[in-house]
């Protein structure tokens, strides 16, 4: 299976990584809208394009796996590129899909490719538990929770406030709310009940520390509605502690079964992430699997997770995974 | 759609609760080897059938949910009824699921009807989970944990020693070992390592307790290979305190991405169910919508839960699941 990448920034380098790992996988370019000189990437004797050129690779890439960023890259990336390449991407802005999506079904089944878009792991694996769990307890109600993780639009959102040299933001679930729905007890939360902040954040000499905090915790929609823990570091200690990209959480639904819904049902599914950008990536190589295979047997245009059969994901024949996996 | 029951011992009950819950379900009849008359459903005006009149019904169900045993039920049951329904069983014999596969594809083949075999949970959504984890993650190692929960086979067993009344086994899970393996300590484990068996039991007055337990714990393959508790308790306590049939449990996979594999990735799927009939049978229902739509798609044969694309065991339409639920 022959796969492009398309973009290199983290996502990029973690599809790169996990192509490695698939033996079924060649990685055969990458593609970068910077100059292609200025980029060494991870793995030899591989070549890095410039994205004007990327039309003449159409018949060398089984599918593309796009890279870009959900804010301004993607609407435009994959509708686009879904002219030429059947395309994977993780388009993560919820409101937004509808859209997204109905802009790449249209250029996919019109040139006969297949595209998969809002994938990874929220949008993505979490949807999809969202989805079986629901299935199963219709009786029921759905938690999310995400973290202990980094959150980049947190991040960056602290980072445009003057005097502010760089900044993490850690996304924390609030266990005791965790708790309550593993109980079954269906609580109703605020944003507030479900999840904290943590702020990490190296100023400017001299910078009003006071009122770059005061910001922070009174930002709209990214800190107001949440309680928030601001510390002031040097940037040594963001390098040292604080350069890698953790991240998870927990979908959980709780449901009820039985006369007068006398049993509780939970289902929890969790991701503990030492690397999101990386496992995102992982996600992405297997759906891009299937994703390939399906544009093999004709079935065009926009697909999500929820189409496709589990089967399309594995490297590992049906009949071995029915006698071994099953 | 036109569901039916074969079968109404715990699973045909919990199949029954769940039809409810599902307001496109409806249940058609439920059919029975036992007399009819002596079978008293939970659903008013649903007729309860002899078994040997099934074959009359097969224009009038979408789909027959069957709810026998694996020993010795489901392998004829199976591929014979799926030579007139559509067809969907929980089949947990692992070791014999390829006989038990090609029996029933040959039939439901040769006959244009669709089977879903081995749904449930295990096997089934742990199954399912144990693919999704292992294609995101290839290179790392699948764990599953059982319990805390009634193993009805385990139960049986103590049943079956002389001068015994009633018994109840829990499957319990090793903590430690569970907590080792979600740090991505990638731990080999003997079969005592991970499961430890505790064993409530009633015998007749005047029974060799201590040769009961000698016969319960050293028990091969059911007991001997674990760490074993066995509580000789009178039939009232049973009754009060373990007349529930609660189970669950944990797929864990752990794996590593990134440079000289710097990164670990821990996915755990996790279920605790007051009553595993009941949830097995919620589980069953919403595949029995797949597996009617695939039918009326002409995509005959036997299938399994890893041929299921999501989408089709939800009830909500497939642009309102995209728009609200990825």
């Amino acid at each position: 299976m022959n796969i492009g990448i398309y973009g290199y920034g983290n996502l990029g380098r973690g599809v790169e990584d996990s192509i490695k790992r698939n033996p079924d996988m060649n990685l055969v370019a990458v593609f970068t809208r910077r100059n292609p000189d200025s980029l060494k990437i991870a793995t030899e004797n591989v070549p890095v394009v410039n994205a004007s050129e990327i039309t003449d690779w159409a018949d060398k890439i089984d599918v593309l796996i796009l890279c870009g960023g959900s804010a301004t890259d993607l609407p435009e990336m994959t509708p686009e590129l879904a002219k030429y390449f059947n395309v994977v991407d993780s388009y993560d802005n919820h409101s937004n899909i509808p859209v997204h999506f109905a802009n790449v079904d249209k250029n996919a089944t019109e040139h006969k490719k297949t595209a998969l878009i809002s994938c990874g792991w929220d949008p993505g694996m979490f949807s999809l538990n969202r989805l079986y769990a629901s299935c199963i307890l219709p009786d029921g109600a759905d938690y999310t929770f995400w973290g202990k993780g980094v959150s980049q639009g947190h991040s960056d959102a602290i980072r445009r406030i003057e005097g502010v040299v760089d900044a993490r933001q850690y996304t924390v679930p609030v266990e005791e709310a965790m708790d309550r729905v593993r109980k079954g007890e269906n609580p109703e939360f605020t944003a507030r009940d479900k999840h904290k902040r943590e702020c990490f954040v190296v100023v400017e000499d001299g910078a009003d520390k006071e009122k770059i905090e005061k910001e922070i915790v009174t930002m709209p929609a990214y800190f107001e509605p949440y309680d928030t823990t601001v510390h002031f570091i040097t940037i040594d200690e963001m390098k040292k502690n604080h350069s890698e990209l953790p991240h998870g959480g927990s979908v959980i639904r709780t449901g009820v079964t039985g006369k007068d819904d006398c049993h509780k049902q939970v289902i929890e599914y969790k991701l503990n992430l030492d690397s999101n950008p990386e496992f995102t990536g992982s996600v992405l190589v297997c759906f891009a699997r299937a994703i390939c295979r399906m544009a093999q047997r004709g079935d065009y245009g926009c697909k999500t997770a929820f189409d496709i059969a589990p089967v399309d994901l594995s490297a590992t024949d049906r009949s071995e995974l029915i006698a071994h996996m099953l």
